[in-house]
């Protein structure tokens, strides 16, 4: 029997990034978030505190931001792909990397009814994500979105289910349905997309999502969460699966009665902790899975 | 001499509320986070544990959830006047409350190009907010909101500052221009005004500040800050004054001199500590100032 | 009628500063978020964009760093108030300064039963704090605590309060009291106070407020809060009040009755929100106010 | 083709539970959140909204407040994995459960010289976790700490790494070396493992952390890490492996030369953002690998 070291990673994480293009009178402005992660043969850092082969996270960090003015940065998939490449292609010990994009959305003020050139706000609809894991041979792109919330008032019902000796939940036919929504999916082929693609899709899948979420009917968050992952696959072949993570953040109807009020589903209590969590996956069947694309990445986000 | 006590308050802190009107189709919902503090005689149970003056906390919250479904929400400065009022006169030894509400902002998910009569997005562009304080022969109301970010690309100068042995700041013509917006305003007459009113200044206030900042040319955060102040008071005679604290947000350009490159201006570290701090009041000078609105409110926000 | 500027300051907010005193085997670590802000007249920065009066904030954040090294941190009190005399000295028209630290402890680390010299962990039992405001003819010290969170587990009460309509909540002879203690208190005479004063003092007074709630049954928060502060003003005579805010963190007995199963004060469900907060002053009677020394600190802490 | 469901599973997060033992004068608290999360088949709940086979969250966390109270609560891993065993035997469809607890620890408070029978204080020492899961023929445990920050204000160098077009990072062999370790380490034989087996490498392996990390002198984060989990194998034969995630959280010396000041490695600046992150596994070479243990929680802790 030997102690020894298993799988290790090393990068730069949470390094701020805003580039500014001013190539037109209207600037447009791209607020990132960026976490390198390099994979490889780094045993003797390990084990003698030998760096030589230690590329700085100093070093990766400056890569970011020398990369962000001379190529641009472009969609978040595309800048994590060049991050990616250029570190596995700088040293052969390098064998893998991992790149972690957050986009912080910003809106344009408008300003007697037109939108400003160079004034924005921060928009509050969730932040754009993505994760991408770059091999000797192969490039995965995991995008995604965080931090959406959305509520129903009605539309939503929980009964039917088993009754055991803890069981003490009243079923409903009518509740209070919320969620924060954590989503991400795998492309099949982010090699093969364009930065047009990736645009494409990171407006239309959020959309499917929160419409899904909007128009349909649910008995169960189960039953939403897989309704949403099937709208974004049924719209979207570049997808080949979609992991989400939604709390079921509970709104309770508050008891008026002490009071001599009734209740008709007008007033709330939203709670805080604990909540329900409700996790899964909606993949089609004839694609490989890529457990590569996910190393590192909370399972269901 | 002797040891004394001096002035106290106690409240029911953070009940989350939430309320839907369902008497049209489409759902109205409204999502509050209420604190509450009384101001009276309570001095016995400080010195002898005698809780005989003692409104609980519990029966706060309990007024809170009561009162939405008895008389509806309304705009939150209605609902925390009634709040107050109500406390106020419950007991003789309740001389007078303070409510501090924040409200949520949700906006409808459109569907097909339609508003959806019950399923919402939450907003992030900032809380409203109020702190209404209830005395025996006053009622002061004054309004804000928070978690505004705003960012200017351009039209951002700073320079002609004293320099000193410690001074190694450069001048610059041309900087992002970035904050968090913190304001409070005190209006002139709470009581006289209506649910509407609120309403209008809630949507208008929010959006002079917004444009000021987009539209005007800015030589300081100290200038910005007077600018949007200005322009509430210009616009709105119902404000006796309004204060603001707007961390700069500082956005470092990137030196990449050392990797051959230039930078123009587009790559820039976005900083979180430290930061500037500006804080300042704009007011009227012909109406007498009221601390008691202020009171147990941070000073400058 | 005007719109005129009213009261402002500005300054840089969480320098975060760590000094390394050497000057034994045994190293000394002193970890400070420091904040810095000046009053004076800078109006025509406002009204104008002048910054002539403007000591810049990052010229602020570099005196934090240079004095650190120049003449040694010693205790926060003394670090703020030179930092807040060299403000107030430096140019005519800054007539205030209130410099605001907080200080993050450090416990030696034990390696076979001996402290060791130059390793450390964090220690979590609250943070040191204190707020000194420079004027032209005063130094007003307010230092505290935050972040302290204690617990009984029996020993606290709660009866006696008055009943209405809206009163829900039973008595108790036997409750969990638990709270997170945030405390300021202002010395005396600040100016006449020596280094070894503030440091007996900052161990002192904490360990008086805790080991008052640990030994006192309690009938309110109210009274424990009076109790702590009674202790700390009888056993200190430099001290002149002392405010506290202390949330009412709720811990409710779960009802197990449906499960078949009793709960003696056994298990307790540990609540966020909301949460009651009770927030006091005790002080002498016979020393003056100083408004000065809280100006811009929130009300109750 | 076919879009199908993927992995998935649901549960109640962050249960807050505080039990209290008061079988001897002196209580103990036990201070846990809990959150459960079961796996099966609950296919018709996401493709109908069927929920004959969906066990309610509420349900769940029903069974930590009464299981507390029927048993106790024990070691957090022994409670994690007799609720686990509980839901995998509750229903044929439930096929696995993941039960992750933290415990937040309080130390009694010292009153005269005497640890005092029922007042506690937080402590800040970082907090235990466990995550346990239980499938139909095998019980994981994988234990951890979250939150311990240390540093060493000496004994760090950092030098011999690759330099290329990107690196401007100077070699250094006296630097502050600080981080916040989270570590989570799986035992080889859960099932056979008392509570007082638990309790003691509860104790001891976070000890065996810091006192490495205090008394190696470090080449490299890297190194530390290995050194620690080196550690961690050697004393405790019932570890099979330990994952650590460290951030590198920097501390740059302040150049003080504009000021005419040296800076002997004195005056740091303690930075947020970015950071470097660490992140590694050290295991014995002659265990099994079980990803099952691992399933759901962040790669490297």
């Amino acid at each position: 029997m030997a102690i020894v070291l298993g799988p290790n990673q090393y990068g730069k994480a949470e390094v701020r990034l805003v580039h500014v293009d001013r190539s037109t009178p209207a600037h447009r402005i791209t607020d990132l978030t960026v976490s390198t992660a390099l994979r490889g043969d780094f045993t003797a850092a390990h084990t003698r505190g030998d760096n030589s082969h230690v590329l700085t996270t100093d070093t990766q960090k400056n890569v970011v931001y020398a990369f962000a003015r001379e190529g641009g940065v472009g969609e978040i998939e595309q800048f994590a792909s060049r991050l990616g490449r250029h570190f596995t292609t700088t040293a052969d010990w390098i064998t893998g990397a991992r790149i972690e994009i957050e986009q912080h959305e910003w809106e344009r003020i408008t300003v007697d009814g037109r939108e400003h050139d160079h004034s924005f706000v921060r928009s509050g609809r969730g932040t754009r994500t993505t994760v991408v894991t770059v091999e000797a041979d192969a490039v995965h792109a995991v995008s995604g979105l965080a931090g959406l919330v959305v509520l129903r008032s009605t539309g939503s019902e929980f009964h039917g289910f088993p009754r055991d000796r803890y069981t003490t939940l009243a079923e409903t036919s009518d509740r209070i349905l919320a969620t924060e929504v954590t989503a991400r999916w795998r492309y099949l082929d982010a090699d093969g997309m364009s930065g047009a693609d990736f645009a494409r899709l990171a407006a239309g899948i959020p959309r499917a999502l929160v419409e899904t979420f909007a128009a349909e009917h649910s008995l169960a968050l189960q039953q939403t969460l897989h309704q949403m992952g099937e709208a974004v696959l049924t719209a979207f072949p570049e997808v080949a699966e979609i992991r989400m993570s939604m709390p079921n953040k509970h709104h309770f109807l508050v008891d008026l009665e002490p009071f001599g009020l009734d209740n008709p589903n007008t007033v709330y209590l939203a709670a805080d902790r604990p909540y329900g969590r409700i996790e899964g996956t909606v993949r089609r069947d004839d694609v490989p899975e890529a457990p590569a694309a996910w190393y590192g990445t909370p399972g269901f986000c």
